[in-house]
């Protein structure tokens, strides 16, 4: 939590952090900014201090939005320390060293963070430490190195879960505009069409969810929307020139966030149209089955490993390869059972057999369960997102429905 | 341009490069990967060598796109490392050693590429140095340092080309529909309504825009669209819920990719809805005047800085501040007149007055003169994208009409 920041830094030592924008979003710059939408910055924050915000001066409209002291590089002097040094390098250095002066960092140890080049970031922490030796920069490294912000993200407040919450309503209305979008059309023998005989593919329901996602606010990050043989890979995105048949199941994952950066949802479902195989509908009762071994498992303050290791338990009980009992394996569950969501798609904790986490007040996270046999032609994933309230009870997210089957009527019908 | 690799790692030093990318898209690994979808894994490109691609076992279908040579984090035992170090920094550091003796490094000098964690980055070199002492990673620290990769992006090959094209296309039918859809609007005094009379506002405006580049496999990386005093801060990006109004100037900067990232386009309009007040006629045409200043002055081979400086002369001339004579100037020219565009948005080469850059023939460039005076209501910027073809011609790659007034009709009529 936002509150937790101090804490995190003086355990690891730190008199200050830099997070960094530069053109690409973000987290910890919308973190600390409250979501103002600045493409090229600073946040410095000493420990106990507010936050300085350093702000290209052509954005100075956007970063009084955040409600943090604000200072602008013409501010500090750097484009006359570019024409004078003649080295966009060493102007920076010595910028930033203004700046970290400005928020009362005249020496100290201090930590970079943030999405960006990270080749400029090495060169950038080298030449500061060479320019300025009076700055020593720490780096999470070591046996189970936790980063800062990560804890931090881990558990939400009031103002995170209120925003989470929003984008999982506006998510599940897609998911059913996307249910009704494939129910209106009809079975040519094996093949999806519309009424006029043309295939459904892939491609077509990508734009109809971005559609939907956009008129809600929302961006697609790069859904996998995937059937048969392309579903038994969990991260294939699918084919988009690939139209959907009935009988094989789809596997639909779709992770919005917010448009241009921010929260995220994180939801899939298995959908076969017109009908399921039996094989189909055998594997898919064994995802829902471990799904609610999952929740059902689910203790306030447990190790998040002993939740994977219930769903392990029951799977390989079922005569499924698991990444414990088979490491690496492609078949069967191949992959850990979920992850917090916040800011970034995934966050902690970790809901692996491995992870060292436990489940706490504020974790938002997803639990998805799947079984993947792609030479048989089947993927199947069943995902919600969920979180934890402050009595410490699993409570969902996610509320559209479950089901396998999109009725189709017969073309012509 | 690709081929130019072998002769820029020899230039730094570099035995080997690695390119990353962990969830967040990688301009380097894009371009090594020929486009493949993968979202985490590294390509590691020895001088002299055919690259080899670190793929996610999930992702190993997508990773075989690339037409690189493929492993997987299962074939270099990244998972039984981990099982036994039970330590994910120390696993991932084995498995890269173990990945860059697959691709024919057993030592050397190294550097680290792409747009991820930085924290993550600062660490994973620190530990890699300490772990594995035969590998020293080369940052581009020192006096005016260019980026590898900078480098090698700023002139295109054939290929690269042909997607800038189809998104130049793309975006310039884009900027058609948007002209019609406000054309299709009507005035009500001062305000632009619909039929009904409810406003027209900037967020509507946006959601148009987002749909239609969306129909055309292109995403928004979030455009200014901003009116009056807001285009009069460059960066500003317009305020959602205003209402869009006759006679003051609309900055319109769309700078769209490929879906899910990609090649970029860059242009700018100024609209005026209904007509335009005189004073903004005047600062429009002088913007349009400094636009065929810039174009004029091109020379093949020239220095890029004598091209905004032949704008500056011009904007000086007619008693404008600028960046040159103003340093940090929020008012008159207060911006470079162009940059590269490409897999980034902001390449090589630079048009500023400092740049060290000059033009090439596989440059992709935009040229952008604007003048901004918020407390006047006034911002008004024209911007293309442009090619430098073989012989050294600058040709464009925009082009959609740059008309100022959008013809409105009044409500009633």
């Amino acid at each position: 939590m936002k509150s937790d920041l101090d804490a995190l830094m003086e355990a690891r030592g730190l008199d200050g952090l830099i997070a960094w924008v530069e053109e690409v979003y973000s987290p910890p710059v919308d973190y600390l900014t409250n979501g103002a939408r600045i493409t090229q910055g600073l946040v410095i924050r000493k420990r106990g201090a507010e936050p300085l915000l350093v702000a290209n001066p052509m954005e100075v409209e956007e970063a009084a939005k955040s409600g943090l002291d604000v200072v602008t590089l013409t501010d500090l002097g750097f484009y006359d320390l570019l024409e004078t040094l003649k080295d966009r390098e060493q102007a920076t250095v010595q910028a930033w060293g203004r700046a970290l002066e400005r928020a009362g960092l005249s020496s100290g140890t201090l930590a970079l963070y943030g999405t960006a080049d990270v080749q400029k970031a090495v060169a950038l922490v080298r030449a500061i430490e060479s320019a300025l030796p009076q700055y020593h920069f720490f780096a999470e490294t070591g046996i189970n190195a936790r980063d800062l912000f990560a804890e931090a993200y881990s558990t939400k407040g009031d103002d995170e879960l209120r925003r989470l919450r929003s984008v999982a309503a506006r998510t599940d209305e897609v998911l059913q505009a996307t249910w009704d979008y494939i129910a209106s059309h009809r079975l040519d023998g094996e093949r999806v069409v519309d009424s006029a005989g043309q295939p459904l593919t892939i491609g077509d329901v990508k734009r109809f969810v971005r559609r939907a996602l956009l008129d809600r606010d929302l961006e697609d990050t790069d859904m996998i929307f995937a059937q048969g043989r392309d579903a038994g890979f969990p991260h294939s995105r699918g084919e988009e020139s690939a139209g959907l048949v009935s009988g094989l199941p789809i596997v639909f994952d779709l992770f919005p966030r917010e448009f241009g950066g921010g929260f995220f949802h994180d939801v899939t479902r298995t959908w076969a149209p017109g009908y399921a195989r039996l094989e189909v509908q055998d594997i898919y009762h064994q995802v829902m089955d471990a799904f609610d071994v999952a929740v059902e498992s689910y203790r306030s303050g447990m190790a998040t490993k002993d939740m994977q290791i219930a769903v392990m338990d029951y799977f390989e009980g079922k005569g499924h390869p698991t990444s414990r009992s088979t490491p690496g394996t492609s078949e069967g569950y191949t992959h850990s059972l979920g992850h917090g969501i916040g800011l970034n798609i995934h966050e902690r904790p970790g809901i692996g057999h491995l992870s060292p986490d436990h489940f706490q007040p504020g974790n938002v996270i997803t639990i998805e369960p799947g079984l993947y046999y792609p030479e048989r032609e089947i993927g199947v994933r069943v995902e919600d997102s969920l979180y934890i309230d402050a009595s410490g009870q699993l409570l969902p997210l996610t509320r559209f429905k479950k089901d396998l089957v999109i009725p189709l009527k017969k073309l012509g019908e």
